[in-house]
């Protein structure tokens, strides 16, 4: 697929929704386990895509189409949920992502962006140039990926109570 | 985590309202494309994951109490689906996985099983001697395992479309 708008934002419109349904009150074996030392549990992650809202998705669209390739987007803290979500509950961080992720797409919607607009390029610190639907697109493929991570930890909980059966199990063989 | 009657219904509980969430209604690119040749859509693993409700879960918990390691499990086919999904929508199949789900949880809460009965052994085709525990666990798995392909088939849709961020995003790199 290439990148198109409404798809995009079908996709980023339920994944609050997905995480509301799946995590909002499960035991917490399944919320605080991770898969190890200096890895991330579910609601570690829930704190990670609060973050990404707050300082990544809308504010490097904003941050590209304001300054294209001349400044480079400001460096993403992969870690700073930790801190961010000291002392809160998953319910109050499900409701936080949900509205922030409301708010950043009526922000998208906004900005009545063309598909001409998808070629747009900005300055990534990493890797150069970059064009705006990249930078879309990884929004989208970033959900999904924390998803699998989500699922991943919590299968993995189970690795050793299915007995023979993780060689048919993916997530955990 | 060793297995607990109540974790693993909470989990396996949510799974029809998580695909609810994520699926109904998103646009036909998500939910029919697959990762190539002879691999699933998300429409597909729908289908599977019926197809698993109504000859695997409970069938083989039923099949276990009642012979033990007297006969083996009837074998699963991984790939019903594809005739029984013909011509129906991912609503339908949807609202299907939802009441056979529901029906299953009713049926193993009516059986009033114990944790020593989670020691019972039964007869896999393959493994030989498995546990009513370790098929209950992998049912759990086995859910969250189909969410990761879910997630993965779609991020993967995008995988020429995010552009040099593939190198951080686990499902596709």
């Amino acid at each position: 697929m290439t990148f198109d708008y409404e798809d995009a934002i079908a996709m980023l419109s339920r994944t609050p929704r997905v995480l509301d349904a799946w995590l909002r009150d499960l035991p917490s074996g399944w919320i605080a386990g991770t898969e190890g030392p200096s890895t991330w549990s579910p609601f570690d992650v829930v704190g990670h895509l609060i973050h990404g809202e707050r300082t990544d998705w809308m504010t490097r669209v904003d941050h590209l189409l304001a300054h294209g390739e001349s400044a480079p987007f400001p460096v993403f803290d992969r870690f700073a949920q930790f801190a961010a979500s000291k002392d809160r509950t998953l319910g109050e961080l499900l409701d936080t992502f949900a509205a922030l992720r409301e708010d950043s797409l009526r922000r998208l919607r906004a900005l009545h962006l063309t598909t001409a607009d998808l070629e747009r390029p900005g300055r990534h610190p990493e890797f150069g140039r970059v064009t705006l639907g990249e930078h879309l697109s990884t929004w989208v493929v970033h959900d999904l990926d924390h998803l699998v991570q989500i699922a991943r930890v919590m299968g993995r909980q189970y690795s050793a109570a299915v007995g023979p059966w993780r060689k048919y199990l993916r997530i955990i063989e």
